[in-house]
């Protein structure tokens, strides 16, 4: 993947004062949500260029190429902006589970009147993903 | 809508530093992302009680009752938590537009090969949305 003009892409995107900004990751064609997470600089453009999602790890500082260790990796379908530039939006192909959990999604707890409900199944067990 | 034990719900949540999460904001039939905005704890609370999304503005540094002024409101269907308990998804109906640009959704900028697209139609004028 190449862009004709990374600096541009960049100059629409507002890094906090950490210099992160929020991504939530979607999956392309079911619509769920998957995931949010946090990039850096070097997280989006290693995002852009290379079309697999890397984010930025903020307990282990250190960039986090989604799925390296799990093999869970996301491909990267789209990329977007919101209108203040401070939160992106990727629309993702998730390859097995996004969450450590072994669960598709990091959400599955809903919290309802009568309490939290686990609203997703473990799909893949973690001691299988982290081997 | 009543919480059998609203301080178990709020348990699960962890803010930050600032006292705020981001809270993801979902179309909850059509999967779409409207928005991401900031909740407090008096936030979330009102929220889960009323069923009405209510944000923190940080810019203003006050509730945001979300379509208070524009009348473009979000009715809370279900209210999730992720695994690290640090991120909200909320499935909510939203009424009209989500963005102050007058589009279905606040992600409407693509970053892509040729540079920025513009992938959503403004539906309600903005000088209609504050008047």
């Amino acid at each position: 993947m190449t862009f004709a003009n990374l600096d541009a892409a960049l100059a629409l995107i507002k890094f906090d004062k950490d210099g992160l900004i929020p991504a939530i990751a979607q999956q392309h064609d079911t619509g769920e949500v998957l995931m949010m997470a946090w990039m850096s600089k070097d997280a989006v453009v290693e995002t852009l260029t290379t079309g697999q999602v890397c984010y930025w790890s903020r307990s282990r500082q250190s960039l986090w190429r989604k799925g390296e260790t799990s093999g869970q990796t996301q491909a990267l379908v789209d990329f977007l902006v919101d209108c203040d530039g401070d939160t992106l939006l990727l629309k993702v192909d998730q390859s097995g589970v996004a969450c450590h959990t072994g669960r598709r999604t990091c959400f599955y707890t809903a919290i309802r009147q009568s309490g939290a409900v686990v609203v997703s199944d473990v799909q893949i067990a973690p001691e299988d993903l982290y081997k």
